[in-house]
């Protein structure tokens, strides 16, 4: 995938922006599991995917985890470069969670750049739109959804991610997600298992009826 | 309030810019109950708040509310001209909290302006950012703060913004805020009068314990 591809108004930049920003950029390779950003200490840089996922989530003082948005190649990961705006008051951690390859911009020449430029500004602008669409979705979720609703969206988004019906997952890993707790998640999925909705083996969620669960989702 | 002091960059706005804002924005007075935006098919302009106060709720499918943020004398409202970014997706409602008064830009005439000018486009992701921060302040009230500790804080703001400790508010109306049903607002406001925390007549609330009240907000 080419650097410049990641910003459709490139054309809108001058030579000598354009040469700040891909001169500056560099790969970075990092396996799953790997924490790329923790917090507004850090201020890495912007991450954009070439291969993988990232996941975008939020700790509480208990350690509990909820995920706000998951991250795919061709996205741009801001809140990694959190400094560039001062504004941006909240702590968000960024983790790798499949084996991921990037961009990085360093967070200084991105800021200097978007200073300068009102067609990076305002695309700038577009990437926090979008974010901020995703969390109030969430924040949708967690307030009218209710848990049964919101763990068959979860399981069947996964299934189609993961492209199998038998998802090798924990019942914490699900409530981390989901912003909830492992006994409540684990009393959900044999209520699902009642139904015939799913069949659980240790360690393993396997879709059953997704159908059903769909219609769970939706309703 | 002069309508420029709403812009820290003004200056770096050229005479022409300056011009189509300023000639641009007219005034507009509203009594208090007053919904001046009402999810994305609204796109009225951005308002500049001079007096008075503006509240920013969402509604569930069912009807229930939950307040995301308030805005201030000198707050700039970026959301009831939500047209200005297509990755603004979803709907958020406002309304006149108190009577209010306030300076209306065209959305049409922000958006030429901030395409051109690099110096609106980054002041106004930094609006955005605000905002955002606001909102991941609440999703963490939410998730993590329990109803007592939302439910202090809350009284406390209001008695601040209010100038007063006797709340005039229905429990209707408290839920409606904290997102929240009204028969678990009532329960918990009784107990905080077993407590001798506050003192409940029809239609009031009154503060009796602001020291304790606040320690329970911030446990």
């Amino acid at each position: 995938m080419d650097f410049q591809s990641y910003f459709p108004m490139w054309n809108q930049l001058t030579r000598e922006q354009q040469a700040q920003l891909s001169g500056s950029a560099f790969q970075r390779s990092v396996p799953k599991g790997t924490v790329l950003h923790n917090g507004s200490a850090d201020c890495t840089g912007l991450f954009l995917l070439v291969t993988g996922q990232l996941r975008a989530y939020m700790l509480s003082p208990e350690g509990r985890e909820i995920t706000l948005y998951r991250l795919f190649p061709m996205d741009i990961c801001l809140f990694s470069a959190s400094c560039i705006m001062r504004s941006i008051q909240f702590e968000v951690i960024i983790e790798a969670e499949k084996d991921t390859s990037m961009w990085v911009i360093p967070s200084e020449v991105y800021k200097q750049v978007m200073t300068q430029s009102a067609p990076l500004a305002n695309y700038t602008n577009e990437i926090m739109a979008s974010r901020f669409s995703e969390v109030m979705w969430l924040i949708e979720q967690i307030l009218w959804k209710s848990l049964d609703k919101r763990l068959a969206g979860f399981l069947l988004e996964e299934a189609a991610l993961e492209d199998t019906p038998s998802l090798k997952i924990t019942h914490e890993h699900i409530a981390n997600h989901l912003g909830s707790a492992r006994e409540v998640v684990t009393r959900m999925l044999r209520y699902f298992q009642s139904e015939n909705l799913v069949h659980l083996t240790r360690g393993t969620v396997e879709i059953v009826d997704s159908g059903r669960l769909s219609q769970i989702a939706q309703e």
